[in-house]
């Protein structure tokens, strides 16, 4: 099986794909200046998409998300930008939990592994 | 490779197969009134036992688990139940951290991946 | 696909195989005794070294890695000790959240998924 990698930089590559099996690094808002958690989780979910369609897959494929709240009192904020953009027909499996993250200007970040193959 | 969900809902699936490959949702307790971290932790692994059996695998084809744990002043009492119910000729790897999780109720919530083939 | 476990215990094991996937268990320094977070890193880099290529993999094959800091505080530092090492030619995904580990000597703690086969 080969090795994929995107959007690669000297730290960490923003995707990595091993056979049929698609990594995300940890995503974070590219913009956070004046925004909150609907925003953020929004543009985090929109950079995943495009991460995933770069590697061949999508939304519909993905397999497991993992979510990291700066602070879980916004849990229903983020699960309302979530709710309207996940697959209902295909939905991944789930874990959120509280984690301080990178910078005080990050309120969310999202790890996702997802399929490029399959239905 | 196919894709199959176990106890798909609206926000998440329970399970998601990737070929022989499975995937856990961050379980936590079921009921939580007047429980402390020995019985969430053991309702939890056996949840785990539950979804894995549903997806053709069981506890000795774990491959990772991750724990959250609210207060890591309980990380002796989980690994009491841990150590009570992993399989000692087929442990395994594993991480453990703090982190608050979704309703102060939850004290454990555990991540895991699993093999529905192979020994 | 066959599961091979490496260094394994009564309680987890530190790595796990699945065919040509690598799942680490939580990587902590073994030796923590009046070192910071530079050390730290680089002995827990050294240690997934070792563990890769028990399992027949490397870093250049690392798919992605998550990263636990017990204080964020210690990003920088913990990143310069990573950009040290990792690979830039095949570089991994990667998150990185703070989270209280499971004893207050340990600083960082790092979980590594890693192919071992491909290029």
């Amino acid at each position: 099986m080969t090795i994929e990698r995107f959007e690669p930089g000297a730290r960490m590559a923003q995707g990595v794909a091993y056979g049929d099996t698609v990594y995300l690094a940890g995503q974070v808002a590219a913009d956070t200046v004046g925004t909150g958690v609907t925003a953020q989780t929004q543009a985090i979910l929109g950079q995943i998409e495009r991460l995933l369609a770069a590697a061949g897959s999508d939304k519909e494929r993905i397999l497991m998300a993992t979510i990291y709240l700066a602070d879980m009192g916004t849990f229903a904020e983020m699960n309302a930008a979530w709710d309207a953009w996940v697959s209902k027909d295909n939905p991944p499996g789930r874990a959120t939990v509280e984690a301080k993250l990178a910078g005080p200007e990050y309120l969310v970040e999202i790890v996702v592994v997802a399929a490029r193959s399959g239905a």
